[in-house]
């Protein structure tokens, strides 16, 4: 089984290391693992028409697979990478079994208590609401909800984990727990196992 | 047409109002409005189930429609709304034709360099990192390279507009000029006047 593996390391400055390491665990796991990068995008006349071919690239590579892993680890704020996010309710769409993982463990709702810094309070309908007025979504999740219900919609799992300093974007352990639960589930025939 | 409106309108403290200018807009240019919030969602016994609820009732929606116009403002920090995000990827996954808009006229790039309190710099290679050693999408693109391409591929476009203070989400202008481009391309069956 052909599985995408979206996330944003793509921009490590050592990403080609990480993915490849995605790569291998993924391959251990059983896996075709399919991954943005391991096709070559060749030259284009201006940036824009660049960033459109690996757009175009990673589409292509997402229709050659049957399932997603998404690294939704918050990203240059508290909510993940919306390239990663794209692809997920791209796979979502296309009724592929998707599974999630962050290495903050912390939820929506606990991330956006330090992005209001506590200051939230129930508005006259008691519904959550920050300072700017905007509603705070607590539904026990770890993401917008559209994120964790597509994941559960289609059999996945959303894998959290408080990983060590430094090591938001480069510890594997719970992608690695994201891929055991799909092997699991997806390459060892469990119909008798699915309750 | 079926239009499906996405955006994060519906955590504004008057969000009732403003999805329901909005629908009024989509259909004063001849679509068929689809907007989150259409339908009731029932009561459960969880958060988490509530949550799910929703996601579901959301995924028929955009099941029914047959184009996204999605609200890709900044939100609560310098990327869109994961949750709409997920449905641009969602209905771009079916080959919907797919528009985008944002009150905020800074390109990703710029946005950036605000982030990065302008300290951008290029690494052995020449790519733009942050002082995080993040590489920075320089593609002459308003959000995530896979946003403005999936919109781009299928023909749609992406409007952007600076809006006065304050209106940062209820400013309809950038969402009614999206409508326009949409019916004039979609409704008008301007096969003659398509290159």
């Amino acid at each position: 089984m052909r599985v995408y593996l979206a996330g944003p390391e793509v921009f490590l400055p050592n990403a080609r290391e990480v993915l490849d390491a995605k790569i291998a665990l993924a391959r251990r796991h059983g896996f075709i693992p399919v991954s943005p990068g391991d096709l070559e995008i060749e030259h284009k006349p201006t940036k824009r028409e660049f960033g459109l071919a690996i757009s175009a690239v990673n589409e292509k590579l997402m229709l050659s697979a049957e399932a997603i892993i998404a690294n939704l680890t918050p990203f240059r704020g508290i909510a993940a990478d919306t390239g990663t996010v794209y692809e997920l309710g791209f796979m979502c769409a296309r009724g592929c079994p998707a599974f999630g993982f962050s290495n903050v463990a912390q939820s929506h709702f606990e991330r956006l208590q330090i992005y209001y810094d506590g200051k939230i309070a129930g508005d006259a309908q008691g519904r959550p609401r920050g300072p700017d007025g905007l509603a705070v979504e607590d539904f026990d999740m770890v993401e917008n909800l559209m994120l964790d219900g597509g994941i559960e919609a289609r059999g996945g799992a959303f894998v959290t984990r408080t990983v060590p300093p430094g090591q938001l974007f480069t510890d594997l352990t719970a992608f690695e727990e994201c891929l055991a639960i799909a092997a699991r589930r997806l390459l060892e025939g469990g119909a008798s196992s699915a309750p």
